[in-house]
């Protein structure tokens, strides 16, 4: 049943209620079809005709003279049922269904839309739809669309393209068009009854024609086949560009309604298509410039951004760019410069970026010795060029291009802004990347280096994943039997055999027993409350920290026990949580939880406010390696605080992505019975990461 | 000397060393000038010629008939002084110098250029230039450049671009063109030896013409005269959207090697031309899109988005966009939302963003109506409509657009992705913006939406300004006479005559008189170090805070005296300030610096490490009324602090933007004398603001 082959690339197509009216829905596919020169056999059926143009016409399925690899559906909602039913006594492989009028207009829609993937399951059919625009192969010319894409040229090209949504994929696609951006696919999975987005995808990129894979989603349900679609994207060295809308709160609330999924949230989305090394569109043509830059560059081997341009302002803007995306716009080496001044002249400036003056029109041979000379600088990994106009000397340019193309390794992206169609067209059919835009075009390097760093990362870590698969849910946890808030002791116990560092506590039921603790584990001390009723021990007066001797301990148990009563007098008390006081530079929170998506994620984030009101935290799907921790860290918008302010110093990263780690391993072995953990805060200094505070509850 | 119209809109051009090979930068102009039918006098100064095509051509500056209104100089750089002598004796008005080889090669360079601006002051002309492109004043055909942009066509039309970048202006002005966005002047100030870029747009906004200035800066040095440029633009309505490379440091610097002029602090420009109604660009087509919007668009009353789409992921990513903007996208009214379902299918949307389905294709009413009910919603100001290609429906669509724009007085803009060329013809043909981008048409509401709010607020202000203009430098103050740290006591003393709130505090030179001071201002109090050489207190160990009774006090003393003296064995310490101690909810940083565009600025940040780490500060030029005080606060990344977390209260608006105010005003009347100062922390609380430590240096 995996098999998407019949799908994608049907040796056979039948067009069920196929029209001679080219204009209709369902005169369409067959219009494409003749005119793009399908090789396969093509089955019109429909009773009102014997023949349709050259073509033989059946009056029913059942009349087709061999079970087809795919049939076109485009009859009514209420019809497809039956439809799918011949299809499975024809012995028929795949279908598309065209139809809308099924989940994306309510209930009623929903349970027809129900019955037919029921049909498809009992046909044995493949499923593409329902609400669909169907599909192209550009390569096999299967154009099995009714789309408005197919009615221009659908050459193919090393991108597959899959959408969930049918309207804006359209856009997106002829956009590509537009860019001489080939798509050797182009699918669009609607309503996704059987066939989804992960698996169409997976099958495009598993077609060793496609370099680079596009999507644009609005909603996904199945997480794990996300990542696995995303680690064979990384093996195979496949980028895989997403456009996912939803980003905002108001976004994810009108995605939903739109769609019927469940978005998730859109931060772990974000946080675990990052660890997978998908790359994150913003947009149409932000998906669109990367990947015409994947499609055309090779990755760079490091991340120092070199810009040339002719105008002084334009190279200003990219740097700004730049720093904002924090790329490496690094200092010429001496060499490199002094080789520049011998070409450049005196007006202009060869450090980075390079200023080669508006001279290159005299003399085209600058252009071609400032780029090769400063490609060749060993900072330097990928190149920026920048042009306008020129439409006198579009002829001369595009030479100078591909004769770099040809002699220099490193990558580099033409940035021609307002330039003539011609020299768009002619780089590109060179396979030269030209972007029309100055940040733009820095976005897109900052794309390839990124990608390339992220897979590089994915190679070094490969070894060191797969002990952490191994070392995950080894150990035996024995949760408590109930639902609800685990006790502090317990909880400590289940974390410490998973190796979390956390402050050193012990359970008191009386005053007394609290300064027996206290006094085992050193002044001064903190006292909690400890109730499986009060989650917030703070906001419930339970809290006391710093006492320095018995009296205090003592005093500090009347108070925190009298405050809990005070305010929540039904709360189950059962005495104090004594605990060692901790010392740290930096608040962190560490917390686990269930995506609905991708199951169990971790959380990082920088404590108090900045969580609270800057939302700057980072997830990952659980477990993550020491290192990818340390790249959650990395991720984290106000992660300067780590590395010390006020005179505090840089926090003990290896003993805080230490931990991170075995929380999320811990979070793995909990599986099913965690429902959430909350490390707040996770105290680190500069020598080690230690937690202070957790809630657990367990399922 | 200030009139530039000779320079603008001559009525007589000489041509310098006018060269028959119009292929030439001395060739050019006149071709140009030529075929694009310029009305006024044109004479050709060359001795090798005696005619130039029908025209007469002079062997001198000093053949000429009559003065010239301008002169176009295209000569070496080393004979560009004695040109302008001649054309001083002509009685000459205006000068565009093309060459190069001036300031922007170097030291030699500069020399010679402040020769050259030295000999057009003698002259008595207005000099343009050097190193610049020249400009075009497409009204009176005056195309008195050599640059590659006057190739093209060159209609007039309502913007007026102004640009110190040749290079990328040229590129700019292109991309213009290309949306048929007419430009009614293009001037490249280039040196900007006389003539600079505030001058010039000045003078082409007051142009009856011009609905729209735009603009491209790379360094500015005449703050003054951008703020009332920017003012006048505000008073007469019309929009001036500036795009100024060197947001970032790197960029700053990399500017500053380019044009060689002093940028300024980025995040002073951004703020003081925020506060003055510019609408700044983050890149060229940033630029243009939102110079689309304001030529074609009313203002909206107010900021409530519509979004109408035939796709839902369209809707959805537009939905993101303005969220992450702040822009509202309001619920749609009842009546609204009933109105569109009697002609919206049931699987589309009738909130907001409204999705009228793929099938307005088939009944183009279906859009007409839709839009027409969306922005008869009192809620909403300004409407998106989203398409996509429809190649076959352009002729259709444009009518009903054509038809909204007459019927409707809110604005729209339309967003078509992959549009067919034609489309965006005609729609701009009809004065209709058109924008290719779902996020850049998000954007450009955003601008309409933001700069009609800042007229607004500019009109509402108006009166607040003027009483603080005449407030503003009243009161004497008495600096001391010596440069440096002023004392903690005159400091507070100055700055509470200018009413600023400060934490009571009194000077005392040892214990027991600092006791009494505590006495006076009641327990507990805070000590800090007193001393000239001091600035730092804390790192000097020289604050002690929350001290409850005498002997607290004196032992304080005694510590941070010893402290300080240890610290810094050669300060001179004289005694400590005695403080009551203030609690508020939240810390800010206020501040006041000299600026060297804008001169006196005052800064406003959240204090701590969202200063230190996030760099969340925002600055105006001083004065600024309360409600200018309170929009910095708005500006404010965590501003979501103010409004209250973790359970305090809101802050007191009220009383932090009076303080905010006062302080502007102290530096008004402070003017040269004070160097900076640094108000840190300043505590907010539910009632009350009040500064706790100041520093004040004066020069």
């Amino acid at each position: 049943m995996n098999d998407l082959s019949s799908l994608l690339s049907p040796r056979s197509i039948a067009i069920l209620g196929a029209s001679s009216d080219f204009r209709k829905v369902n005169g369409r596919p067959l219009k494409y079809l003749l005119e793009k020169g399908y090789t396969g056999s093509i089955y019109p059926v429909n009773p009102k005709y014997s023949k349709l143009g050259a073509l033989d016409c059946y009056p029913s399925v059942a009349a087709l003279p061999e079970p087809v690899d795919l049939a076109i559906v485009a009859v009514p909602a209420r019809f497809v049922a039956a439809a799918l039913d011949d299809l499975g006594r024809n012995g028929a492989k795949a279908a598309i269904v065209f139809s809308s009028g099924f989940a994306e207009t309510g209930p009623a829609g929903r349970a027809l839309e129900q019955q037919v993937v029921a049909a498809a399951r009992v046909a044995g059919l493949r499923l593409c739809g329902p609400n669909c625009l169907g599909l192209i192969n550009a390569f096999e010319r299967v154009i099995a669309t009714f789309g408005q894409f197919a009615d221009g040229d659908t050459a193919p090209g090393p991108v597959g393209f899959v959408t969930q949504s049918g309207a804006f994929g359209t856009a997106i696609a002829a956009l590509a068009r537009q860019r001489a951006l080939g798509l050797g696919y182009f699918v669009n999975t609607g309503n996704e009854g059987d066939v989804t987005f992960v698996q169409v995808m997976r099958e495009v990129l598993a077609d060793s024609r496609i370099r680079v894979g596009a999507g644009y989603i609005e909603g996904l349900r199945e997480g794990a086949g996300l990542i696995e679609l995303a680690d064979a994207a990384l093996a195979s060295g496949k980028p895989l560009v997403l456009a996912k809308v939803g980003r905002s709160e108001a976004g994810a609330r009108a995605a939903a309604s739109h769609t019927g999924a469940l978005a998730g949230a859109d931060a772990v989305f974000d946080g675990v298509i990052r660890q997978h090394g998908i790359v994150r569109a913003r947009n149409e043509e932000h998906m669109l410039d990367m990947v015409e830059a994947f499609a055309c560059c090779a990755l760079p081997q490091g991340n120092g951004l070199a810009i040339i341009t002719q105008s002084g302002g334009a190279g200003v803007l990219m740097a700004d760019r730049a720093e904002e995306l924090e790329l490496s716009v690094p200092m010429l080496g001496e060499t490199t410069r002094q080789a520049l001044q011998q070409v450049i002249p005196e007006f202009g400036a060869c450090d980075n970026p390079v200023d080669i003056t508006g001279q290159f029109v005299a003399e085209p041979g600058l252009l071609r010795e400032s780029v090769r000379i400063v490609l060749s600088d060993p900072q330097v990994h990928i190149g920026i060029v920048w042009l306008q106009l020129m439409d006198a000397y579009v002829d001369s340019l595009v030479m100078i291009f591909e004769e770099l193309k040809s002699q220099v390794s490193k990558p580099f992206i033409v940035c021609w802004v307002a330039a003539p169609e011609k020299a768009l067209r002619e780089l590109r059919a060179r396979g030269i990347a030209v972007l029309r835009g100055a940040e733009p075009a820095v976005d897109a390097a900052a794309a390839l280096m990124r990608y390339a760093e992220a897979r590089r990362n994915w190679c070094v870590d490969q070894d060191a994943r797969i002990r952490l698969g191994e070392g995950a849910g080894g150990g035996e946890l024995v949760f408590p039997a109930t639902r609800g808030p685990v006790s502090t002791a317990l909880a400590a116990r289940l974390l410490q055999a998973s190796g979390v560092t956390l402050a050193k506590s012990e359970h008191a039921r009386n005053a007394d027993a609290a300064v027996a603790c206290a006094e085992r584990l050193g002044y001064p001390v903190a006292l909690k409350i400890e109730s499986p009723d009060i989650v917030h021990k703070t906001e419930a007066k339970g809290v006391r920290l710093d006492l320095r001797d018995a009296a205090a301990v003592k005093a500090a148990f009347a108070d925190i026990t009298a405050n809990a009563k005070r305010c929540q007098p039904d709360a189950a008390i059962d005495g104090v949580i004594v605990q060692a006081m901790i010392h740290g530079d930096v608040e962190l929170v560490v917390g686990l939880k269930h995506d609905p998506v991708f199951g169990m994620v971790i959380m990082v984030g920088l404590g108090g406010i900045y969580v609270e009101v800057l939302k700057d935290v980072v997830f990952r799907k659980a477990p993550v390696t020491e290192a990818q921790a340390g790249r959650m860290l990395e991720d984290l918008k106000s992660r300067a605080i780590l590395d010390g302010v006020r005179g505090s110093p840089a926090v003990d990263r290896v003993a805080l992505t230490r931990l991170i780690s075995a929380v999320s391993l811990f979070g793995v072995a909990a599986g099913e019975r965690l429902q959430e953990l909350d490390l707040n805060p996770v105290l680190a200094g500069g020598a080690g990461a230690t937690a202070v505070d957790w809630l657990m509850v367990c399922n």
